[in-house]
């Protein structure tokens, strides 16, 4: 089977979302690439999560062509696509409609950062893309998804902010690989939470004091990083 | 036993709500039509669904005349009837009383359309029933139940807009057959809990554009639609 | 084993509201009630949910008197008694720190009657106690509490309204024996939730109609009720 | 192995937490100290708590010096230790991001005793550390943390408010061992979420009477507790 090994780490990772509770039915879906081959492997559309094997991950180039599989790739496949041409560092890309971060990106909201645990994993606040024009929309709306989210990160890097709010519809996030992907999906949901319950206790609140915001993403990202076991070389 | 294979299925859709957590006890009713016949299969009211068998649900003709089963239907056989007569195309109603559609019906205030997953359903607005008069409430009240409900859609397209939320009760959400009644009342309450946190993260925020709108219901439904696999002929 | 049948009904009882998700712990207790021989069967004071037995199961007389059992009742008993005292018709007790009744209780507002789902229940709003006078409190605190249930009774049917918010504390339910006391705590804490998430919606909602209320309290409960299957005589 | 009963109930106090639902991924951490040896055993620092065993809980002496174990302790360690030089009745120690406790954290507002179940455990408001400094952040952070957690208890009780919350950060409980100290946050979070929806029901809402905040605390701790079983001597 062609990249078996990568439609494992796909299924996996879209398994993952399920287990944690971030998609409802079919929703959801998750790629990840090869880069060597330029090739991408992505969750099929519609099929549901308790069915799904290696056999049904679709493979398709970086145009879209589909390479591999008899399934019809999942309909956001051309917004994965853009991320993966944009954003060089990545290896996989995570969509989900998960509840609150959903609601942020619906209520066209950036999250702020409003402690450690969003320091932990997010070097700043959660962006939102500007909503798509008409004739975006009615044009190659997938790809011109793609297009908006990486006119956020021309100023900002995808790097240290692996997530996006797309503007009255949901959030995107990525990761090295499929498997970070889809964990950024999870944190990112959980800090969504987080956030709508701190502002409804207190609406005034500050975002967190930028040393405490760089020193706890530091401490777990970077060459200083001393959080987790250390790699063994 | 009359029509097997209908009571099959409606009992499995009563199944599929207690399982997506839309019910509380006996709470919640399932009906599906088999319109040849002119007979609708529905939930027996008061019995464990643990307990719940295919003998157990109730045929009924449209008149609401009990055609076969030894228990009582559902108390809101009536307006299940109301809604079989009027919409021509459905197949299945589901009626719940799931936490947050519920609270919306309570709070007397249409769902609007604030993001991609509600648009990917429903075409609109959910929509509220006018509250029943003091002798509607006091005459046949369930029957004026589905009365109110199909007032609200002279104007309205129920294919398009496949659930209502009654005033100060809760939601009937209806589909081509039981199955997918019940599947839309799970998405409804879904949309619900999304809609309320999104309001209380902005109270300004705005309907999604229509052309977004159109864009989502029109790629899962109708001629067009590229989501999902295609149905093999 | 004295009252072998009673105890196994409490327990029964007090093992549902951990089913439902009602307890944290060792939090909550429910009682029972043998009219004839005058006799309290009660959860033991601070015994894990899952070691518990029917010995375990505390037999108290109604003046508190403990006549069978080697463990502490609940602190609470001083209260129950109060209770079985003064609602004749009732069998069963049942008291939670269940996460939206309490919270409600300690916002010392009453339940109002948004939906059907409640007037389903209860034939009003769930009311409030007074709170305790400092003399009260340092005084025969637990007993207060029952006194301070019933005077809130004085003007209510405690038979058309099975609950209570202790003002700064948690529900007090109760109903014709263990199993329907725990049963009216599990529905007291869903309307609970749901009035929450109504009010949030629209601040301005109104209590449902009188007639509304009457209409569905009366089709479960007193001489026309018709919700269910009828009792076979 | 060193400190094996030790490490055993440290292992079973962090596995507290995951069965209670306060962790995501390996988020959180508790310790246990043994005073008589002046050695702390912690949880490792991004182990899986599914494959956690007794064998990775690293052994530290006050100083931070690892004494026994392969692996990084958490992160969190010198915050620990801080809390047991400073508060010498504890014997444990548990830190998590639970999602309520955490977001009162993030909106920097102490939780105010708003009913009989958060008096039952904290004899007063849980509190919350002053910001600490650029400096302080820039420099030994994690033991400025415990620092400033001890700074607030300086006029407080730790062994009656045994919980504390880390402006913009998360909370730390403990208490007199590693299981108390598990079970602190599981209430701590627990009366965190009843306080947001209290305020949410009743912005107005006055803290608990002086008078019943004693009453519920007295009941259960201290010569005169009267709440579950009494100890045998």
């Amino acid at each position: 089977m062609l990249l078996e090994s990568l439609r494992k780490e796909v299924l996996e990772a879209n398994l993952e979302l399920v287990r944690r509770g971030l998609v409802l039915y079919t929703f959801g879906n998750v790629s990840g690439i090869d880069r060597d081959r330029g090739l991408v492997a992505i969750k099929p559309s519609g099929v549901p999560y308790e069915e799904m094997t290696c056999e049904h991950i679709v493979i398709s180039d970086l145009q879209g062509k589909i390479v591999d599989g008899d399934l019809r790739p999942s309909s956001d496949l051309p917004t994965h696509l853009e991320l993966y041409k944009a954003f060089s560092n990545i290896g996989g890309v995570a969509h989900t409609h998960s509840e609150y971060a959903t609601s942020w990106a619906q209520a066209e909201t950036p999250i702020p950062c409003l402690g450690t645990t969003h320091a932990d994993y997010f070097h700043g606040p959660v962006p939102v893309t500007q909503p798509l024009s008409a004739s975006q929309i009615q044009g190659d709306y997938e790809l011109e998804t793609g297009v908006a989210i990486c006119r956020v990160f021309q100023k900002l890097d995808p790097d240290a902010i692996p997530a996006v709010l797309v503007a009255g519809h949901a959030p995107f996030c990525w990761g090295k690989n499929a498997a970070e992907a889809a964990h950024n999906a999870v944190i990112l949901e959980y800090i969504a939470r987080m956030a709508s319950h701190t502002l409804l206790i207190n609406g005034q609140v500050q975002p967190l004091a930028r040393e405490l915001h760089d020193k706890h993403f530091l401490r777990k990202h970077g060459v200083h990083a001393y959080y987790g076991q250390a790699k063994k070389s």
